[in-house]
C-alpha cells in the first residue's frame, strides 16, 4: 500500500504537466530560434577562455561577487542598452535573472497581491496572462493598433479606473516587437504612455525581450530611458531571443532600491555562472555582428511565412508584417474560433497559439492566432501553412470554402 | 518629482538586500567550496565537446527535449544514485532544477500553505528555516544526536501532533552529512524514520545535497530507496557541492506523478542548458575521480578547523568532527549568545552563522554556531579561529577568560 503524495498537495495547484512528447512536424509555437544561427563555436571559445581565466571562482556562489550577477555581464548589458537603445544604466541597476521569465515572476511577486488590477496590452504574452490568472490578479486590456498601444484608450481606461478609486499596480507593455503583434511603439507614443503613467502614479513594466530583433536594427529609446530617472519604469530584457533560449539569462533594469528589493525575492542563490561567464566573454566582441546575421535569417523566415499566409488564406486572413521577432499574428473573420481549430490542426501535425490565450479578452482573441517561425525550416513554413489552411477550410469555419 | 516604486510594493515583502560588499578575511559562511578543486579544465573541455555536438539545439527551449531537463544529465543522476547510494531511479522520475534551492521552493510551493506545520531537524539548513518563516508555516524541531534524528523524539512529536489532530505536511531531513551537524544517519534509523512517516502518513523531504562529500566515500542507501516505491519520499540533490556552487544545477527525484506536478510549478522555462550540457558531458567519466580528490582536500581543511577549534577554545566548546561536508558545528556553554558575538567578530573580519538561524528553536541554537571551511585557505582557518577565540574571550561571554 503506497502513500499518495497528491493527498498532501495544497489545494489550487495548476494542473500537473503532461509527459513530454516530441513536437509535431509543424510546431509553430514557443519562443524558439533559428538553429543555424546559434553561435555555438563562438560560445565554446568563450566558455573555454572564461573558464581558464576564472574557473576557480566557480567554487563560490555568484563567482564570489554580487548576487546581482557577474559584473562584466552587467556591464555588457549597460553598454548594449546605451548603444542600441539610448539608455543609460549603471551596473548596480541591473539584476541578472534566470531568464526573463524569472524577471516576470520577481516583479509580480514584489508588486502583486490577489485582487489587484494591472493593465496589459489587448494582445500580449500568454505566459504573462497565465501568471496573472494564477496570482488572482485582474487585468484590463489596452487596445492596440499597428503601432502598438492606443494612447487614447489607455487614457480612458486609466480615467475609468481612477473614477472607481482603483490604481493599477502596473502597465505591462512590450513596446518593441510587441508580442504577438510585432509592432514597435513610436517614441512619441512612448512619451504619451509615460506621461499618463506618471499622472496616474502607475508603474510601467517594460518587457523588451525581443527588442534586439527589429528588422532594421534600430530600436527607439526604451521607455525607461525616456523616464530619465523618474523611477516609473521597471525594465526587463533577455539573451534568450538574441543568443539562444536554452540559455537562461535575462535581466531586470530598475532603480537600485528596486533592484535590491527584487534581489531579496530571488531565492535561487544566483543565476548559472557558466552561462553568465560565457555570455560576458562572447558578447562584447560578437553580439552586434551575431544579431545582424540572426536578424537576416529570421527576416527571411518571416517573409516566407507572411507570403505563405497570404497565398494560402487570401484576403480572409489579415496579417500585418511584424517589425521584427519570431512570430506573426493572424486575424480571421468574425465568428472564427481558433480554439476549435487547434485539435484538427494538431491531428495534421500543426501547433499554433490560439489567440484566446494571448489576449486580455479571450473572446476578442478567439478569431486570432500566433504562428512562430523562429525554428521552422523554410520549406516547413510553406507546407505547414498550406496544411493549416486546408484544416481551416475543412473545419467549416471558412467564409469561402475552397477560397 | 520622481515616482516612489516602494509605494507600489505589496505589503509583507522581505527586507531589501543590502548592496554587495566583498567578504572579510575570515568568511566562514556560505556553502562555498575549495577553489583549487574546481575541475575547470575538464568542464571547459566538456563544454566545448558538448557545444560542438549539440550547440544547434540551444535554439530551442530545453534543447528541444523535455522540460524535466537534459536527458543525458538525468541519466547520469540515475546512474550515480544507483552506484553511490543504492537507489534505483528512472529518468522520468528526475526533474533538473536551477540549484537545489529551487527544489526546496518547488516542493514547498506544492505542499505548503500558511498555517501548515512541518517537522525539521532541531539544527537544520538556515535557508529552509527562513523559507518556512516567510511562508507562514510552523515547524517543530526533532532532536538530533551524533548520528542524526532521535527516533524516539520523532515518534513522540508525531504522536503529540496526531493527538492534536495535526498531520505535518512533511519531515524535512538532511540525513547524509547533516547540515549543520555533519552526522550521517545510519540505515537502521532511516528505516525507523520511514516506518514512522508511513504510519502517520507524513511525506519525507530528503535533502541529500552534501551526500557526495562523505569522507569515507560511502553513503548509506537513501531513504527514498528504502521506501522502495512506497511514494513517501521526495528527494533532492545538487551538483553545487560536488562540482561547484556557482553552477546552478540540482535535481528532484520523486514518483513521476509528483515530478509532473512540480514541473507545472517550475516557471523558468528550464534550467540553463549550457550548465546541463557541460555537466552531462563531464560527469560520466570524471565525477567519481573528481569527488574523491575534492573530499581529500575538504577533509584536510576540516581536520585543520576541528584542530584549531580544539586548540583555541579548549574544552569550553564542543565540536563533533563531521562525517563529511564543508562545515563544523560548535556548541558553547550554557548562556553564551552567538548572536551577540557576531558584530564583534565582524569587526575582526570574521563571519560565521549564528546557531539561532540554523535551529528550529532559536533559543536552543543561540549557544551554537556554524563555521564553513570549504573555501577558506588552510592558514586562514588557523588565524580566523584564533581571532574568533580572542573575540569570544574579550566579549566577556567566556566562562574562563584567557582559557
Amino acid at each position: 500500500m503506497s502513500f499518495d503524495m497528491a493527498t498532501a498537495f495544497r489545494p489550487g495547484l495548476p494542473e500537473p504537466a503532461v509527459p513530454w512528447q516530441d513536437p509535431p512536424d509543424f510546431a509553430f509555437v514557443g519562443g524558439n530560434n533559428d538553429a543555424d544561427s546559434v553561435p555555438f563555436g563562438g560560445l565554446a571559445e568563450a566558455a573555454v577562455n572564461a573558464l581558464k581565466r576564472e574557473g576557480r571562482a566557480l567554487a563560490t556562489y555568484n563567482l564570489g561577487g554580487s548576487p546581482l550577477g557577474y559584473l562584466p555581464l552587467r556591464r555588457f548589458v549597460c553598454d548594449a542598452l546605451g548603444v542600441r537603445a539610448d539608455t543609460t544604466v549603471q551596473p548596480d541597476e541591473v539584476l541578472i535573472t534566470s531568464g526573463s521569465l524569472q524577471a516576470l515572476d520577481l516583479v509580480n511577486q514584489a508588486l502583486l497581491a490577489p485582487g489587484d488590477t494591472v493593465l496589459i496590452e489587448q494582445a500580449t504574452y500568454g505566459g504573462m496572462v497565465s501568471r496573472l490568472q494564477r496570482l488572482g490578479v485582474s487585468y484590463v486590456g489596452i487596445e492596440l493598433d499597428e503601432h502598438g498601444i492606443d494612447v487614447a484608450h489607455l487614457a480612458s481606461v486609466l480615467d475609468e479606473l481612477a473614477a472607481a478609486g482603483r490604481t493599477p499596480k502596473y502597465l505591462y507593455t512590450i513596446p518593441t516587437v510587441q508580442n504577438p503583434t510585432g509592432s514597435v511603439l513610436p517614441v512619441e507614443r512612448r512619451l504619451e504612455v509615460l506621461a499618463l503613467a506618471r499622472r496616474h502614479g502607475v508603474p510601467i513594466f517594460e518587457d523588451d525581450c525581443y527588442a534586439d530583433l527589429v528588422w532594421d536594427g534600430t530600436r527607439p529609446p526604451t521607455i525607461r530611458s525616456l523616464d530619465d530617472g523618474g523611477g516609473q519604469v521597471i525594465y526587463c530584457g533577455s539573451f534568450s531571443k538574441s543568443i539562444a533560449p536554452a540559455l537562461r539569462v535575462g535581466y531586470i533594469v530598475a532603480d537600485q532600491s528596486v533592484v535590491l528589493q527584487l534581489m531579496a525575492l530571488k531565492s535561487d542563490a544566483g543565476t548559472g555562472a557558466l552561462e553568465q561567464l560565457t555570455l560576458a566573454e562572447f558578447a562584447p566582441s560578437h553580439f552586434d555582428q551575431h544579431v545582424e546575421r540572426l536578424i537576416a535569417a529570421l527576416k527571411r523566415k518571416c517573409d516566407r511565412m507572411v507570403e505563405a499566409v497570404g497565398r494560402e488564406f487570401g484576403a480572409e486572413v489579415t496579417v500585418t508584417p511584424p517589425k521584427g521577432g519570431i512570430y506573426v499574428w493572424l486575424t480571421f473573420p468574425d465568428g472564427v474560433d481558433t480554439d476549435a481549430l487547434a485539435p484538427a490542426a494538431a491531428e495534421a501535425g500543426i501547433q499554433f497559439n490560439p489567440g484566446s490565450g494571448w489576449s486580455a479578452d479571450p473572446a476578442w482573441g478567439r478569431r486570432r492566432l500566433r504562428l512562430c517561425f523562429g525554428d521552422a525550416e523554410e520549406s516547413s513554413i510553406d507546407r505547414g501553412v498550406a496544411e493549416l489552411a486546408r484544416v481551416y477550410r475543412e473545419s467549416g469555419q471558412a467564409d469561402q470554402p475552397g477560397g
